[in-house]
Parts: C-alpha cells; sequence; structure tokens
C-alpha cells in the first residue's frame, strides 16, 4: 500500500491554486484528505478533483495539524500570516509567493539546484520561485557547465493572467470594448492594457524596481548558485492572456559554442529545444505543456561571447503550480 | 518669396507614405508640385493635401527631371530600381527602406548627427535608419556625452503596422475571430498573432538575425558615430497596433550618475522623459507624437555601472515619416 499525505493548498480559486490542484490530479500523486482553503471572499467555491468538488473553506478557520503538506499560493500576505501555524504544525511549506525568506525557505526548481532539498530539516520549507525566473532557471542551468556566463540581460514580457482571473477579464473586457469602439475605462490596470504594452508590473520602488525584478534577479542567482552573477530584468505586461516570452542575451567569456549549447539544451530535464529557423510562441506552444521551449538560439550580430535566446513558458502552469508538484513529489521521499 | 521645391512620395499609399505627407503639410513645407508614386496595383488611388486629394501614378513611368526631392517611402526593392535614375535626375534622395549602402547614403537622425549632412555633396543621399534605430538614437545621442557606453542591449516590441496595412487588418480580424470563439485562420503572419508575441519580425540569415536586428545594430552604430559599440538585438512583433515600446539596458564604464541623465534627457531634443513613477505607453503616450518617450530610467537592482530605460515611439511617425521629413528641413538649406 502506498502511503497518502494530507494536503492543504491556500489560494485554492486562483489561478495557480486551481491549476496546482489539476497537477496534483494529472500525477496522480499520493493525496489522502485534500483541503482547499482560501479567503473569506473565496470560501464556498467548489474546485474539482478526482470526478467530486472539493467546497474551498476559510484559511482564519482551519486547523493546520489536519495535514502534512500545505501550498501556499496565495499572495505574501497570506503566507506570512498562516506559515508560522502552518510550521508549528510540523506541515512541509511549499510557497508560491515569495514572501519568505531565502535562508528560511531556500528557493528549488528541481531541474537546478534540487540538491538544496537534501541539507533541508524538517518541518521542510520550500520556495517555488516567480515564474520568470522558474523559466530562466531551467534553460540556463544545463547551459552553467558549457558557458562562462558573466551577464544576463531580460526582457520578460508577461500574460496579464500573472496578475490573476480579475485581469484576464480585464484585458478580454477592454479588447472587446476597442473592437466595437466603445469608450475605453481601463479598471484593473491603471491605463489602456489591449493593443498596448505596459513598461512595469506592479509598482516600482524608490530605485525604480519592481518587486518582480528583483525576485527575478535574487531568485534566479540563488537557484543557478551563481550569488555574483550579474542580471538585468525589465517585466513586461503584455496583451497576453496566459504563457510568459522572454528575450535573453547572455554575455560570456569567450566565444559560444552554439552546437555545445544547442545540445546541452536538447537533453535538459524540462527544456524543448524548436528546430532551427522556427521559434516557440507562448499561446501556439507553451501554454499547458510542463517543458519550457527555447527557440532563436543565436550568438550577437558581430560579438561571438554573446548568446541569444527566445523563452516561452505557460506562467501559471510550468513557472508556478507545475514546479510546487515537482518540489512536492521530491519533498514526500523525505517525510515516507 | 520663399522658394519651393517640387517633391515625389514614392509609397505614398502606405502607412508611412501617407503620415509623411501628412506631415510635409503640418510643417508647411516649401512644397511646390507633389508627386505621389507607387507600384501598379496602389496607383489611381487618392491621398489628400493642402485641401485636395493628389492622384497616386504609377513609378515606373514617372520622369523624375521634374522634382529636385524624392522620398523613398516603399520597399528595399522599388528604391534599388529606381534610386538610380532619381540620382542620374539630380533630385536630392531620402530613403526609408534601408537599401543603399551606408557609404552611398549615410544613415542620419537630425537629433543625434545632423553635421553628417554637411559633408554630403550633391546629388545628397541620405538614409532615414528603421524606426528602432531611430528612436534609440534620439535617446542615446544625448547620454553620449555623459556616459561611458560599453554595451547596449535591446528588445524592441514592434507594432505590426511596421509590416504595413494588412498586418494592421490581420490583427484586427485574428482579435475578432478569437472573441467571438470562431476559428483562427493565420494570413499575414505565419501564426496566431492576436494576444501573442511572435519571437521574431521577418525571417532570420543562417546566423538566426533577422535583416531588422542587424539593421538596427548598424543603423544605431552609425548615427551614434560609436563604431564599436556593443549591440545585442531582438525585434519581437506584439500585438499592438501602432507604437514601439522598447526595453533598454546599457553596460556603462562607470557608475550611473542618474541625476546627469536625467538632466540630460529633459533638456534633449525629440525626447520627452516622463516624471519619475510614471511611465509612457506606445497607445497613450507615443502615437502621433514628433517625440520618443522615455521612462524608467534606473540603475541596476544591484549594478551601479547599469542603467535601464523604457522607450515608446510612433514607429510610422518619428522613427520613420518625421525623421525623413526633418532631413528634407535640413537638406533644402543646401538646395536654396
Amino acid at each position: 500500500m502506498t502511503q497518502t499525505f494530507d494536503i492543504a493548498v491556500i489560494g485554492a480559486t486562483g489561478t495557480v491554486g486551481e491549476t496546482l490542484v489539476q497537477i496534483l490530479e494529472e500525477q496522480d500523486f499520493p493525496v489522502g484528505n485534500l483541503h482547499l482553503l482560501a479567503s473569506s471572499e473565496s470560501a464556498g467555491h467548489s474546485v474539482p478533483f478526482r470526478g467530486k468538488n472539493v467546497r474551498v473553506r476559510e484559511v482564519d478557520e482551519f486547523d493546520f495539524s489536519k495535514v502534512q503538506l500545505v501550498f501556499f499560493a496565495a499572495g505574501p500576505a497570506v503566507t506570512l500570516s498562516f506559515a508560522p501555524r502552518a510550521t508549528a504544525a510540523g506541515c512541509t511549506l511549499i510557497d508560491l509567493s515569495g514572501a519568505l525568506p531565502a535562508d528560511q525557505a531556500p528557493q528549488v526548481v528541481p531541474e537546478a539546484n534540487a540538491r538544496v532539498l537534501d541539507g533541508l530539516t524538517k518541518p521542510y520549507q520550500v520556495s517555488s520561485p516567480s515564474p520568470s525566473a522558474t523559466a530562466l532557471a531551467v534553460v540556463l542551468a544545463p547551459l552553467r557547465g558549457v558557458l562562462d556566463i558573466q551577464r544576463v540581460s531580460v526582457t520578460a514580457n508577461l500574460a496579464v493572467s500573472a496578475q490573476g482571473r480579475e485581469a484576464v477579464s480585464e484585458l478580454a473586457r477592454q479588447t472587446a470594448e476597442l473592437l466595437n469602439v466603445r469608450p475605453l475605462e481601463p479598471k484593473f490596470f491603471d491605463r489602456q492594457m489591449a493593443f498596448n504594452l505596459l513598461a512595469q508590473v506592479g509598482k516600482p520602488d524608490a530605485q525604480g524596481h519592481t518587486a518582480l525584478e528583483k525576485r527575478l534577479v535574487h531568485e534566479l542567482r540563488a537557484v543557478l548558485e551563481m550569488p555574483l552573477l550579474k542580471i538585468s530584468a525589465t517585466c513586461v505586461q503584455a496583451p497576453v492572456f496566459f504563457g510568459d516570452s522572454l528575450t535573453v542575451s547572455l554575455q560570456l567569456g569567450a566565444a559560444v559554442d552554439l552546437a555545445a549549447v544547442n545540445l546541452a539544451l536538447d537533453s535538459a530535464p524540462g527544456v524543448e529545444l524548436v528546430e532551427e529557423g522556427d521559434y516557440p510562441t507562448a499561446v501556439g506552444d507553451a501554454v499547458g505543456q510542463d517543458v519550457v521551449y527555447v527557440g532563436r538560439v543565436r550568438a550577437g550580430v558581430d560579438d561571438p561571447a554573446e548568446l541569444n535566446m527566445w523563452l516561452t513558458s505557460d506562467n501559471v502552469r510550468k513557472g508556478a503550480a507545475l514546479n510546487a508538484v515537482q518540489l512536492a513529489q521530491l519533498l514526500i521521499k523525505g517525510l515516507v
């Protein structure tokens, strides 16, 4: 008989939480009792799991001693409020909000730094990095041994679903109004999102960086275990529902060996390298998939020590929910 | 009495050609006779100028000795076919297609390298760079004296209008079909363009670079008069009708003095620096305007020798038609 685990998913009605539940089912994860939790506004909804509708309950009233594993798929404030209770109850905790410091809950992408999990002590606490950092880590990890990477410059064109369902509806609503030549009144976004790009996702700090950009820089360094790597990051809000598209330019210590890069990417777990001459897109390739797609692998126009790539990844699935379940699959080996 | 010039616009029915005619009127350019020219398919259409409709004629049959100034606003093949005739007739030639070599028709952005025009001999031949290179040159030129720029990394998210009217209609058509849940059949683009980003604009060469990316690199170096500048460029096709959005990351030889950068940009011609905390967008700010908007000016997350910026520019107007008319305004001083 296989051992099962009682599990809580906090933020179960969000895009990531719902996908997470779906992946637990797809992977036939050894779930005993599943507790779906959310804020009071979302409590009462139901989410399908193994042919039944599971009622979503209020997280405030939850007794964490009922479960062994907790996914935090809501915002940072929710994690900060309830993580201490979950840990005190001895739960293994996987946080997707970025709220917990790295020394408490290290950021892990299994394809890049799974071995960090071996050094953890119970109760386990692990962070699943932001979707962009996760996608980048999956692709850059297999290149660490092949290239002397000195600097990474990234423009992450992010799907609106990263900001939840309301953002998805708002893009659809704005687009329909514009096509019907009706006056546009931005609600969720601070200006026109349809047929437009916004320079930032979230408010920047006094230095001009958004929380997401700082997360990307720090998480990518941590996961690649390259603490001194120079990273320039801009997160742009694109008028795309699902799937992130990233342009990546690496500055190398020596001329790039493209054959070696292609070979490393071709055999890397979690990576799908598209054929030369083709390129992947978020909508056409990445969405719904368990891999990060890579295309347009090329040196600089006249700089052989530059490597450019194009990445697309399902921000909700590969960038968040799936990575968290992959972490859970590894962690439960230590719980058996 | 002011001297007037007889002018031909080739590609007069295209997005750039039509805007060019409009700007000639707005600026009260000293136009004598205006000859609008196009391929046989577009000949017969009319374009409004100074309250009249000017009939578009076939370029094949045009006698270039009738004009003193010719704008080439069609594709490179058209420029290559007719530029020799125009030059033989003694015309001043302004090319927007990128077809002519730099030693024959230097690339000029007035805000950056207008003095190149002083060295030209008649008949004048000048190139107006690609829209992205033009926008970047306008913004980077005033920073040359303030910063030791060693490397530029650019992701240019380009509007579909760069590919003409058919691309604009196709984005609208695809979007409407998706919103109405009808099956999507991509026609102009090779896959879904609505709510998606395409990794490239045009076909890449054997090394993986598109013609537009190579143009951007070579033109920007030429216009900034920095032949050794390292430039990484990716041109992405965004689901935006008009207006380009660029993320720019500069690597500097020393820590950036942000106050000096802001001061230089604030007083630079052709640049509109938005207030700190705000940011410009293509649709909301740049479209229809004569300036390149700049926002999100910031150092690296923890690299003081990095400068990041966000640029938006009207690709048809500021990036092409207006720059060509600005060049014409300067060149006619030598024709008087």
